[in-house]
């Protein structure tokens, strides 16, 4: 699959760039970004640090959308909504990581998928993605013996707790265990708790440094615990995930679709739910 | 279900009987240690610090093999072979969590399970024995793009390494990924290693201190890992197993099972094996 | 040292034996509990699973007070004050390991300590004093390029939070760096929190299971991050610490005395503060 | 202070850009990469994502040696001995990040120090170094009541094991037990390896991913143990360090040091010693 990159100048179309090049089932064929940057002309292989790789910077999508199958954008709802319009009229694919999109927004994102392959999701990371799957199972084995915790770290620059992440993982949980996560949920514990309450799912946020996203939901019983972690170690999960969809909406001419899609984890409760 | 204890007074009894009076589906209706301990005669309640139970110790099974459903036996081989006849002589239901059986004893097991119902696991923590299913999704989803590490530490008594747990945990994500372990499993990096290769399986052994048992195993993507974990923290993980295969044996009056029957959990590749 | 053992047929009392018998300097000359246990009279190695030692358990203090060095109480404030007055009147030194004494106890303790020597600690860990002085270190080293946060994790039956020890830890960080820690402390993080203020000290506390105790201080910057762990593994730990207390007090035949004393680890931020 | 990068366009060049700009005691005032790059002439600012900062990237050190007050060399050992005497004559500071370096190599860094001041240590992580002086406080107080372990990860490119880091911090914890490494160190255990000796220091080596570094020493006691962890999270943790070389540099003329003179941590084990 020919794949290009929109808003490739920034952090998370660098990485993208790098992905592409880096998964054996992609090529790198465009890369754009906006007019006025000083990196417009260069090199997008030299641009992340990789040598010359022959494709250039380029200020406008409409110049280079044909010459790629499907395009990944990762940049603010305004701008999305613009390159869908683009890639719908000429029939490319688009892989859609940004988020914050209103109602309207993703109302035009599923409009498109009439014309054009999407793939519209939340969070793309395979690792994330796969965790759902695995709380559900755990969640199912071992019941209601378990005291069930989600911690979550990430960044300073985070302006909001838990995680969206987390907020699923615990759903997931409590839609396996019949709860009602609004009902159950502890967001903080000071002075006299009393015993802890065997049917409550705990959330702790720890904001520090530069983390970039770890989660960790455990399952404690009298005498052992298991716990599944995710750790992103950089935005590449994101990027490794979306060049995997990428290269998976190769099957697709037309249609919405969602990581849980890419790959093969079917499951109502264990996914992020359809946009 | 009544339930009965054999190595009553040692340390895997007494977390048997603490198991057996907070399982709500059991009650001790026996326990048994041999002649000539001080504490024969003792209250088994009061043994494990948590009042009369009006259970006495007794110095033979044979008094009071009648008096319980199913009895749980984590002594030794030769005693094992021993009470496995005097239960199968009453028509008393065993647990067996003892290890290091030879190829004669584990035959004897075998009969036995014509004439009274048998669960006998090398491992009754309902924790691992999930773990295996949860590693057996995950290589599935995570497949080759990912390294693949098992970590596990043990307290300083252990001596061998890497635990049967571990090893058994690698020879599932082997299994799924169609690998051999034995050519794969690397259990030591020193010097100049070279770049890892991808197939290969990484044990790391810790030994230290009095940890009952740890094991984690990663799968690391560029950008993302996800990790499972069991932490066991005390034999209670093993002692609440046991009694729920003891109050689980009571569907059946005769045959051999083991912890993967007990739990629901299916599939050739993420159990023990049949011993 | 000869140590004898109050409360040695409950759960910290057997320990404390275990704790002895382990310990080289230390040897067992005593063992005492209440009357009417079923437990009077049983030798004190035996009921700790490791043999007889020929120390039986007596069921008054005053029978074998002057058969020890020092005697370590780990029991209940009122018990502990007469225990007090029974060794200052035999001059046998004692460990005391009860917590919740009201002043006017906290007081009979002080007025003790002008006729016999005795350690009165609210923590006998070894490592959790040495984690003080390690909090100490890296706080001044890290200062404020760091974001600080305190995760400890106790089991479901702890009914405050967070625990004495992470808010100690969290009290020597903030000394340190000269914050107060009832205007920088953060107890949970929900909804839109805004990014993380730097002078802040966050505190996660998870409940489960049967965790016994464990304490992470973190201290993360841009690009790495280091962390100070504790983990208390069984209450072996509050035990070795108490033997090792028993062990030293023999250097002192009077004087009140605490778990920095002992550990040679002097400063004033970063202990517990006198009693 | 007026900070120089040298190998700007490269991976470690861009993040010392960033740390440059980020710490508040110094300002980027020239950047220097290899001629024939597209990115000679582009922005510093701009090249690491941060908007226009006014310092072009220019193709020789001699062009701009005199408008900074010191220089950051990260780059290979020949180019590193040739950026030292250009630096030398011009009487500018050189922070030297290079490893590698052959003996004849580290002579000429030795022999610069006695006419401009000179960093130069095997690692700039603040981290790191503190913990070292962690270890050596932790191996005074738990001794040899603990077993030590000390694991590390690093991602699947590194070709040696254990790490350096990670070896240092074994002689670190030997040499204040008075221990040799050579003799007490292990490096895997596969098979009946029998009891764990308590002298012997085990490292477990973990490769996998993309994990820029972390190192936890274990001491593990009965009852407790106490874990010293290090995670790099990225390349930044040596860019801070580099720079808050770079700035305290500023005290001296001339002279060789290395971090642990910049972060004041004395004493003779804790350290990587002098080059």
């Amino acid at each position: 699959m020919k794949v290009g990159i929109i808003g490739a100048a920034g952090r998370m179309g660098r990485i993208l760039i790098e992905a592409t090049l880096a998964n054996p089932d992609t090529t790198l064929a465009a890369a754009v970004d906006v007019p006025g940057s000083s990196l417009i002309g260069a090199d997008a292989g030299e641009l992340v640090g990789q040598g010359a790789c022959g494709v250039l910077l380029v200020d406008d999508l409409a110049k280079v959308v044909n010459e790629a199958d499907v395009f990944i954008d990762f940049t603010v709802p305004e701008a999305t909504v613009k390159n869908l319009e683009v890639c719908r009229a000429a029939g490319t694919r688009l892989v859609i990581g940004t988020t914050g999109l209103d109602d309207e927004q993703k109302a035009a994102v599923r409009a498109a998928g009439d014309d054009i392959a999407i793939c519209f999701a939340p969070n793309y990371s395979i690792g994330v993605n796969l965790c759902f799957k695995l709380l559900e199972t755990a969640a199912q084995i071992m019941g209601d013996e378990v005291d069930i915790e989600v911690i979550e770290a990430h960044h300073r620059h985070k302006i909001d707790a838990p995680s969206g992440t987390a907020l699923r993982m615990g759903e997931v949980v409590a839609q396996t265990l019949g709860r009602d996560l609004s009902e159950c949920a502890v967001y903080g514990r000071e002075g006299r708790t009393g015993e802890r309450e065997r049917h409550t799912i705990g959330f702790e946020t720890i904001r520090a440094g530069d983390i970039v996203g770890d989660h960790t939901v455990m399952f404690a019983a009298e005498g052992e615990r298991v716990e599944i972690t995710h750790k992103a170690s950089s935005r590449m999960s994101f990027g490794r995930g979306a060049v995997r969809a990428a290269a998976w909406l190769g099957r697709h001419d037309k249609g919405l679709f969602d990581m849980q899609d890419v790959l093969g984890l079917a499951g109502e409760s264990a996914g992020w739910g359809k946009a």
